[in-house]
């Protein structure tokens, strides 16, 4: 699917301000970049990284109000949800930079959950698994605005049964990971999203593979245009700063070329 | 400096269950193994990782008891202490593998603490703020057993002012990265350490490096031998397992060659 | 119901600790004392209180190990398990002393759960509500030793699905409180609990006055002797001290005479 | 001295939602009421109690927009601030109805933190300690908005250094308790505070009565009017509901007559 992604970001940094901004589509297989441009007011000299993970940092020391303008058009490739059918792997099969993804992190305290997963689900592995979690989700969760917030974890939206895509992701990601499956946070563009925002999703590593899946259901996993990803909200922030900071405005678009 | 490093470790698996083990030193710069041997009981067959940190796992499915000793000769070269005035990196000039190593993990809160840094440790920076940590540490934080467990946060340490070198690690680790210096949990075999146990101490990113600090002022730096690093404790257990497992005997020697 | 209960409590106690017991049979309407003692070793003199709310307890300052054995013969009358039909109050008809077991308390953060009590017990009000909360515990928490401790509320027992009769009775108290129903902690000899042991169980008021349930579902209400009530085990611990105790031995019987 | 107190409160209430106001003068020895009025809009026939605390609710069930006004001239007559020498009592000496002050609650968790309050304060005791308490309160905490909300305990508190009044006096009864001294919750209207609010503040046991002290050091003890009194927010709170509801307009004055 072709893809013309924009963010618009206003923000009004303090003097001298760290500042890391993750928001340009990843370098990623599958994922190709047929354009792509930054424009900032007033110009900011961007050092640009890919890490590890396949994903693009861009940093700067800012001040004062800086806008921001990020524009590309993407062929997302051909992304296809999770079989049912996908196995899981025993932990000696996994390759070795999964492991990292078993892992509990700050948002994503699975080490609480192994008794609650049990019970739940308990027959089922791999792909049936994770649907298993995904229809629980849904089925217990309302999407709602205005009940987390950056401090907020998995432990917080399991009981207030609420919260918005980075809740649903990191409650997602907690519970498979308390299932042994290697999971991570992934940031993306989403085309259909109402209204447009940077999304949230994650992605397990079942049948040799990362496969992608939207706790939320409010997007295809066909129309996401992948930025960033890692072991929760605290990894693909979009962005992240050593000091005082405030949003002025933020405006997401995606389109269909 | 010419280490002997040994652990006898014997734990009672349930059936088929995944287990991890991040026992052997690190193949790590200045670090180097002049021998080095593994035995189980019964035979295991594991397989191998170097993982992108340098460390090490050994992957297997056991069942039953299983008893592991592990024996190195290693030469730790030579382990500086952090000076003082080394000076801490914008962000900007960080390398990117050490980005990851700014944020919050499972048992480092380091968002909470932002306040409290400001406050505690105002005026200094780099090597000072860093040793200024220790200092408060030190004095504010009993080294005490039975107090804490495997889930035990900085949140709850900061709060009861006890725990072990974990604790302690967990605390140090948040504070630093509250005061935006990367800083990552080691653990390490540990020379003059009483009673001789598996240790952990933390390495903060400054001057174009990584310097290793223990927390605790139990042991030496020059007496570390390195076995795994990551984000917290989540990250370098020594053990961890996809099912059920105990201990039954658990015991670690080190010694000067 | 005529029942012998017995506690035999050993205690080393600290120099000169405060301490504070709860283990008499509650001056309780419905509930008489047919015979009563209270033997020490070394003798203590107590100070004997019976609280606004009919429980009664011994206060002294103790050093060194202490002995207690307390033992009555109870007539518990008539205890009547919670009628599906009783019917919940508007606040405005609540007696007043009612109200402060609405509130949250230290283990029963019922503010946290008004979603998940709304979304899955929505319609049920009064008596039919309770007996869904009741349901609700008995079919999703495990009764098991060694998951919890004196710091665990119920919140973590939700999460982890598994407690003993103080941590159902928190997470049932709190899903009362979190539907508007007054619910307080009671504590209580208990007729065929096996092991023998303080029980925990909590009361309702619906439809004019004070239900007991037991989430447990380990013993009938009808052979409960009650002893202490409050807002949760911060109020009810048979024994509460000013700093160091340690228990030595402790053994509860309870037999119908 | 004389006050006049006033509150003017507007609520957008749900459909018969149950509603708690607290926000009268309270019965109290040595505080005398002059005149008092309370006017709504609609007109709202309250139920009146007076708690066994001496402090007064007005209960209704409420539906859509409600406006109170309530006011009231009121003797506050002689509070003297805390004395140095004031003794600290054994918990054998303590009045029972004093005891439940010992206990931690919703929002001061004083079970944890025994250590620290032995460890910063270790030798001070009564009057001593409760002043060194508030000194620590005054010179490691800032007094901001912003920061906290109704869900803030004296653990995010003693963490986050900032908060307001609710959160001062919380972490002032939280290591009171810790203490083993018996501290209560109060609302109050304040003269002089500024901008004028309902103001929280806290009372503590010791020399055989209740001493009112201000952790926040922003009115004189002589100003306050005392509403209500208990174990922390969950008691107090001026408006309590049992269901949906929004603050339209709320203002307080608090003038000398």
């Amino acid at each position: 699917m072709k893809l013309r992604v924009r963010s618009d970001l206003v923000y009004q940094f303090g003097p001298e301000t760290d500042a890391i901004f993750q928001i340009q589509a990843a370098h990623w297989p599958g994922q190709s970049m047929l354009d792509e441009r930054i424009v900032t007011t007033p110009p900011v000299v961007f050092k640009e990284d890919v890490s590890p993970f396949g994903y693009r940092t861009l940093r700067a020391r800012l001040t004062g109000e800086v806008a921001l303008t990020y524009e590309a058009t993407v062929d997302n490739g051909t992304l296809i949800g999770l079989p049912p059918g996908a196995s899981q792997h025993d932990w000696t099969d996994l390759p070795a930079e999964a492991l990292t993804f078993l892992w509990p992190s700050r948002y994503c305290p699975s080490d609480q959950f192994g008794r609650f997963v049990e019970r739940q689900f308990g027959a089922s592995r791999g792909g049936e698994r994770v649907l298993a979690i995904l229809d629980w989700i849904s089925e217990h969760i309302d999407y709602t605005h205005g009940v987390s917030n950056a401090g907020t974890t998995a432990v917080h939206t399991f009981i207030d049964r609420a919260g918005v895509c980075r809740d649903f992701t990191h409650l997602g990601v907690t519970l498979c990971r308390a299932s042994g499956i290697p999971a991570r946070a992934v940031s993306a563009y989403s085309f259909g999203l109402n209204p447009p925002d940077f999304h949230a999703v994650f992605e397990v590593f079942l049948s040799d593979g990362w496969w992608l899946v939207d706790p939320t259901r409010l997007a295809k996993i066909q129309g996401l245009v992948r930025i960033a990803c890692g072991r929760d909200a605290a990894d693909i922030a979009f962005l992240s700063t050593g000091g005082a900071c405030q949003m002025v405005r933020q405006k997401v678009t995606v389109a269909e070329v």
